[in-house]
């Protein structure tokens, strides 16, 4: 921490400054400068309320040294972190596709759509079972139910499953049916919830929040990971800005962010970014030119009669066109789809 | 709904749209201007999502012509919402006071500070002892021996306590001690905790999440109303935004919208609204300015050792004088605290 | 400056970094801690960019140690700056207020507004001649004609005029007409206009831009301070946000921190932050009791036939009224209207 | 223009609300459905405030049919502009590269320079003479004499101009010395120094302000096109959002939401909408990669004693690499660079 003195703090004032941040333990490096004077508060406190020495009579301002998060920074841990489900890599060289419907929303449909999904390439089959839904008077998923219709169609075409976790107690319903929990961008601060996901081995993908800074993704990442689960997956999928002809700013600039903070693989949502099918290819194109590890996009073969965000949904040839326009992106920057 | 047509939209996109809308279940006014032709879509489907329409061949713009909320909304219920809790009027002429620390920390400090509560002409204790904290690391609360205390305390000076309830495994515990459930910003779109607090009788208050719409947190008030509890209290605490000299802007203009669409009460945060201890008076006079039928507001008598926010706490003595002043404020407005 | 070093910056790396701060001019003061290593790096350089220094191999975090503003900020001049007009003072106990419509649409429109605003105790008339519309078909104002009558209305009931300059060349033909310049929070950055009105010696005052950090809003009256004109005001009036159900969002926490900061005056201007009528006197009566140095308050007795924002003017009764909430206000911390 | 009526609006209210219609010169268009009733207002006012009738009582909401942009929009014009300057096209299938450094610092630099953008393949040189600085202390820029200097570099190697102005009284000097008038995002809303340039046959580039909504962006063109200047460029430069580890947020979704709107080009600045050169690479290919119609990119050869911006600048060598890169790009998407 450090802590700039206003230029015309008096002595008492100092000394005062200087009493607390012993008392909190720190330990203290002064440096005069000809207006303001700088004191070095050194000490490992990742969580220290910087606010208590701003109140401070004296103090003009105090930075924070450390970032919050340590396991999930690059400096605790070099190399990428690459997951792995079975011999399948997310984060290595080839980009992983998580793709399907938004809803499971019956056996054939999910049937049907996993087939489109195996032949593009893709290996991961997504669907929700259960849904958050901003009213209560929406459609809430399958549940259990759709959990098996997914599970059955990933398996017939040899596909893992993503699928979303809403609450503590759906974590071990879950567990049964998917290779990787999601977890939505309005629970990405569900602190109990986190705590409980850093309780399982498979791997955990946190939405970032529509209004979440990067530090607090990375200290959601954190919950998971000093829970012992180290399997954790970033996903962008645009934020709240002041712009209304989009339904969100993708904020592709995250990417390579994150990529230098930390080491865990960052997949992009260009479906729930843009909320409009006709942004869904070039903001995927964008995407992988700005490094993303993969994508998540939905699709679905009959999009108005879907019963969650269909005008979102890719048709099935549409979505075979785009995987091969990305294939030619991401091998001019030497990866693979 | 309204639709608004492309002016060079074909007669064969225009049938696709008119029997796409038909389909869906409702029926069509047409209105044919010089340059644009209005569609209205008639039907009382609350919930449709409007980018069906929108991304039809032809369609120009689609605009939603019944707010989402129903239960909510002052065109369902005239009259201000006055909750009761025993003979004591939350939503009435008299402004509420929601007075206490951050956190309960001990049973001394939360007996010491609810007698200033008391003093104070305040009614309702507040103090957490789940606390939702961004890091994994910091002091996560005392858990039921918090709640032991905080009822204690309460009891002994006849106060009413609030708290919060942070998951649903939470909420039979927590309602043997509160009287009113706390529901944190960043959980405000945690449907299913929403959905259990409204099988609940006791009064929840929603404090809007950092960046949620006004529509999107009276929503969420809608989850709880549409469950069966209709004693909802909302609870302004600031919005995220660009500015970084604040900690977030509290967004006063809230109040008055809130209650020209909606019947419920509005108490207003200054604490978590400014973050700082210094701002937390002018905020909370320019609250009640602004119409707020209550404050919550944090006190501390050791600020320094507080455990969770200390900088943000008033101390006892400034907030009796902050008391008196908005006494007069309220009287300029013909109200009482 | 304060440069955070990488916790595995090698030697050579830190060497490298030191070199170039002594080569920019600075003096060094290092601090090792455990994990992290600390450069102090003096020297008076408000304007550096600290940028140069984070793109170094081997430096993690830079924060600047100084404020990039001077002759703005309360270090530099302790007490509130009251700037006079003849004998009347803007900045001391009692507040201004600046009232009109927002175009001067007519002789006779002024002449009668200017009387309700003699009545209404208001010493100061508002009313654009120059209007910046962000559509090219819209109202752009009536030129010197509208200046003319606006003096002319003024004088006629012994008020002053604050009025709007768009651009260099209107400078001196404004200048004849008015006491206080008013630059429009579009134009808060358009620094070639800054600067020639700081060669000006009438007050200034300045709109905070839509998305102006507060930081940005004080660098702009610094450009007139520094090219000699002492007499700004700052004029908040709402900043842009995610938020839709209000026009902006009045950020009155601007204003404590502001007076923190700085000592120039603050006024705000509830009409363009709300937009809409009925949102004004709640937000100006917030104002006040957040306290804000005056009021900027658009009236009109005909809203409906108005040439710009008729929707969010006063009729002249509700204006009255409105002050007569405002003294009461005033009185309870202790300032008059 | 779209009313909704309040469900319990009163037959005097609506009546009401129908005479000031048509008293505004509209038709009206009655629809009652079960809950709501709908007005539609038929005539053509792209600049109505609609502000006037939602203060009008028994009003719900009230939406604007026509995009409030004429010239600039697609419905106008279908073909995409493509600007030419002598045989040069901006807006075709060949992307547009606009390169050389943020400042002319002096004839040396900027003639170095020149070199390695003729090298490239670039065609545009970029260079300020003219500097916007949020400090009154900063460099200001060379003026005319950067001009000149500017000019003699891009003839030496064949190479067109941009470079920015600030002020209306810089128009006649600048239009001397470039090829392209570059307008600031600052400058974005100064309305009088856009009416000006539209009376200019120039090409001009308007950057997207930092707050600025996609609708604003628009309507600043046609500001320009209306004056009769059809040689409009928009440019994509980063927005102000809540995220701090990035200095702006770089909105790659306007890029296909501006294109399906507007015939205009776009181009996208990378360099201010990152500020860090690290950045500047991934994010140059997600722009190619979204559909942006060239590239504004700053390069120096000796960033660390740049007068400006020189954190952001690439040097030369990694400037060549990124057009192989982005060759490759825009192969993918069938474009060429």
């Amino acid at each position: 921490m450090v802590i700039i003195l206003k230029h015309n703090a008096t002595d008492e004032q100092v000394e005062n400054i200087k009493s607390h941040l012993i008392n909190y333990g720190f330990q203290i490096h002064e440096s005069k400068g000809e207006q303001k004077t700088i004191l070095g508060a050194i000490g490992v406190k990742p969580n220290f309320d910087t606010r208590k020495v701003k109140i401070l009579e004296g103090v003009a301002e105090v930075y924070r040294v450390t970032a919050p998060y340590k396991l999930t920074s690059r400096d605790f841990k070099t190399d990428n972190t690459i997951i792995k489900i079975g011999d399948y890599e997310i984060g290595g060289n080839k980009l992983v596709m998580m793709t399907g419907p938004c809803s499971v929303e019956s056996e054939d449909q999910i049937y049907r759509l996993a087939k489109v999904v195996a032949e593009s390439g893709s290996k991961i089959l997504r669907g929700g079972a259960f849904k958050p839904r901003s009213s209560p008077y929406s459609f809430q998923g399958l549940g259990e139910e759709g959990l098996k219709f997914l599970r059955g169609a990933a398996d017939e075409n040899e596909l893992f499953v993503i699928t979303e976790v809403m609450q503590i107690s759906q974590i071990d319903l879950i567990e049964k049916y998917t290779d990787i929990f999601q977890l939505g961008a309005r629970n990405m601060q569900n602190f109990a919830l986190l705590k409980e996901l850093g309780n399982t081995q498979k791997p955990v993908m946190i939405k970032r929040g529509l209004s979440a800074t990067i530090e607090e993704w990375l200290m959601s990442a954190e919950y998971i990971l000093s829970a012992g689960n180290p399997n954790v997956i970033l996903c962008e999928r645009g934020i709240r800005t002041f712009e209304t002809y989009t339904r969100n700013t993708f904020d592709l600039s995250a990417i390579p962010i994150v990529h230098n903070r930390s080491h865990l693989p960052v997949i992009a949502d260009p479906s729930h970014a843009t909320g409009l099918r006709d942004q869904v290819p070039p903001m995927a194109r964008a995407a992988v030119a700005a490094g993303a590890d993969g994508l998540m996009i939905e699709i679905h073969d009959d999009p108005e009669n879907a019963l969650s965000d269909g005008p979102q949904a890719l048709l099935p040839a549409n979505f075979l066109t785009l995987v091969e326009e990305l294939k030619s992106i991401a091998k001019a920057i030497n990866r693979e789809v």
